[in-house]
């Protein structure tokens, strides 16, 4: 009557949910829509950076060698023939003891080699004395010191963060080659579910599942579709999972993945045809959670506890729809940390605790968020990481070093190193 | 000719700007538009967590009392009178031997005190039986465990996260009370620019920073309005930063603020009769950095370095935006690493370094992202992180404990610490 189902380790899971990712293609975004997408080809440089020899300062271009011999004693004097701001350049060679005044950011002019800073020149007449003399290359950005044109500088599979937008500016993407956005269905089951809006009612409970995911697609720019709430009913159940995994790339339900007479995702999925990959994970929370494949879209049987629920996207689906972007780094980064305070509990499944993690002292301590029952919803709302507490290990005392993964961090990690 | 300016230290600078965040008010948004916002309002609990006892397990709800006794040889029979569903409620109270099936998150039936998990049972006809006797509340949520009505959850100034909705589901926010926010100007000063899309040009190079700068803001979820780019002319530069200004709640330049003849951003300050703040900060890139203020609106006087521009961006105007919406933890995560590499230079200024931390080896080791002038952009595109070198130190060596600030964390830390 009770089905006994096969708990496997969290990496298993994780390796089992990666290994089914299908891409989903690429497409061509204006520059200003790219932030936040998956690079889908490289940032190869176009052309060198700096694309000219340029003055880092304010100044001026001499010809070194006319520097030669300046000192206290004997300074050396300079004319200016013109004036190169940023943005122009100059329009003749330099010849003996002549300069150009030049703006930061402006291209040498032809036979300098040397840029004057301003403080460095006492004013004349048409000019200016020197009393050092300056090297050939002496406060000169060079062409291509940066980059050289043709250099691979950041792979396929990057996310594109504000400095990428600054390197696909620099080279003149206009538009730029992305990953295809999966859309995500999400809908949450059971019978207990109110709406944010509704009153409560005895034994029901308003869903926080649904809003809470939504905005966990949100912070990672992905689009989805809602398909409410679906009380524990089978065939009503199956109409609706069959009518979310046509219209949508991947489906996230939420609840109904226990042993319970009412928890119908298995049955569901089972109907469907839908090849599970794993139906319990050796972890704390969301034990049940279960994932299935139908074709080349995910069906992610989230846990109805919150914590669980939480838990499950970002170590499951989040990895996930990077992955059908072809996203390199897809993984929370990982640190260790002084635990704030003891944790008793013994932990016979891996134990993932919301918890703050905070520079402390010299040293990074991370603390439980608050009551971490399964069903807790008050510790979601706080925190900043995950604690990890390995299966087959006792509590764990103040100052014990655990591992932490960061939620929450743009940039993640290519390995699941727990 | 060259105006002497003072370098003030970088927490001052932090300081100065942080003094003069002027909030904006609040709104009323739904909570499907919430994530990412700054709550203005603290989250109270409105009714207990959970609401009613509950069960955690699917199981059968009895009175402990009951079981009192049982043990292998003497098995105690239970007769289940009904099941209650997650979102039902039993519609009678137990009686002796009396049991209901209960299910996960379903409301504990009146009497009952215990709930006994199915696989601790022997299915009989029309009931079940027991080989061990349980205690009143073992399995069972109470009502309240998880919060109380009238606790204080979560401070107003906190950013919404994924888990901040599924509080505020919890308890019917269909409407959250948020700080308004900013809507920033961005206009991009310096005659050699040109657009994304343009051709190279002798002595141009394409304007990375304002593409760049509305990437930071919409990370932020900030919105903007462009302002193009502005050759270096005064009377034409000051129109546009007073339309911008006055259409904006706060203007964030690039370029113009060097001392060079084509740097108009001070003169234009000047003009409008702008407060400078600061015209020079200790730090490396950007100490040109300026930021000023015209009644309660920001203007601030970004390095036209890309490098300089990213990094002023993060360490000032962020933390401005998010204190203009009473943000409470605005700044970037610091902790310490294991420098990567040898940096030989000196650091007359605070030198704030592009750079990738990683969790290697156990440690947490942060590597320069590349070539780090403050022209630099290609460095720009890599890394999570800032290293922070102070003021007045000479060369690191690799394996050097230093600083670091975290880029792109979507949760911050309340205090400026370095």
């Amino acid at each position: 009557m009770v089905e006994m189902r096969r708990p496997i380790p969290v990496a298993e899971a994780v390796r089992l949910v990666m290994e089914h990712a299908a891409p989903l293609g690429t497409e061509m975004v204006d520059l200003e829509q790219a932030y936040g997408r998956v690079l889908a080809e490289p940032i190869i440089a176009k052309h060198d950076v700096p694309p000219f020899d340029r003055s880092p300062y304010d100044g001026f271009a001499i010809r070194s060698l006319d520097s030669e011999g300046a000192s206290g004693e004997n300074r050396v004097p300079f004319s200016v023939i013109g004036e190169i701001g940023a943005g122009y350049v100059g329009d003749k060679p330099i010849g003996e003891k002549e300069a150009y005044r030049i703006m930061t950011g402006a291209q040498i002019p032809e036979n300098a080699d040397a840029v004057v800073m301003l403080e460095q020149t006492v004013e004349t007449d048409g000019g200016f004395t020197l009393r050092k003399p300056f090297e050939a290359g002496e406060n000169i950005s060079y062409k291509g010191e940066d980059a050289r044109e043709g250099e691979l500088l950041i792979e396929a599979g990057s996310l594109i963060h504000p400095g990428t937008v600054a390197l696909l500016a620099t080279f003149g993407y206009a538009e730029v080659k992305v990953a295809k956005r999966p859309v995500a269905g999400i809908l949450s089951t059971g019978t207990e579910l109110l709406d944010v809006a509704d009153e409560l009612e005895p034994g029901k409970i308003r869903n926080s599942n649904g809003p809470m995911i939504r905005a966990q697609l949100k912070r990672m720019g992905i689009d989805y579709k809602s398909y409410g709430m679906a009380v524990d009913d089978l065939d009503a159940c199956t109409s609706i999972v069959e009518k979310a995994i046509a219209e949508t790339d991947l489906l996230i339900t939420t609840g109904g993945v226990s042993v319970g007479d009412y928890d119908y995702l298995p049955a569901i999925y089972e109907r469907l045809g839908a090849k599970v990959l794993f139906n319990k994970v050796a972890m704390r929370p969301g034990s049940v959670t279960t994932v299935a494949v139908l074709g080349n879209k995910y069906l992610f049987g989230l846990s109805g506890n919150p914590s669980a629920c939480f838990t499950g996207f970002e170590l499951f689906t989040r990895p996930a729809i990077l992955a059908m972007m072809g996203g390199t780094a897809p993984y929370m980064p990982r640190m260790t940390a002084k635990l704030g305070e003891d944790f008793t509990k013994p932990n016979p499944f891996t134990r993932f605790i919301r918890a703050t993690w905070t520079f402390t002292e010299g040293r990074i301590e991370a603390v439980p968020a608050g009551f971490n029952k399964s069903n807790a919803v008050s510790s979601i709302a706080r925190g900043n990481c995950l604690i990890v507490l390995p299966s087959g290990t006792r509590g764990y005392a103040e100052g014990d070093e655990v591992d932490i993964l960061l939620v929450g961090s743009e940039q993640g990690i290519s390995e699941w190193t727990l």
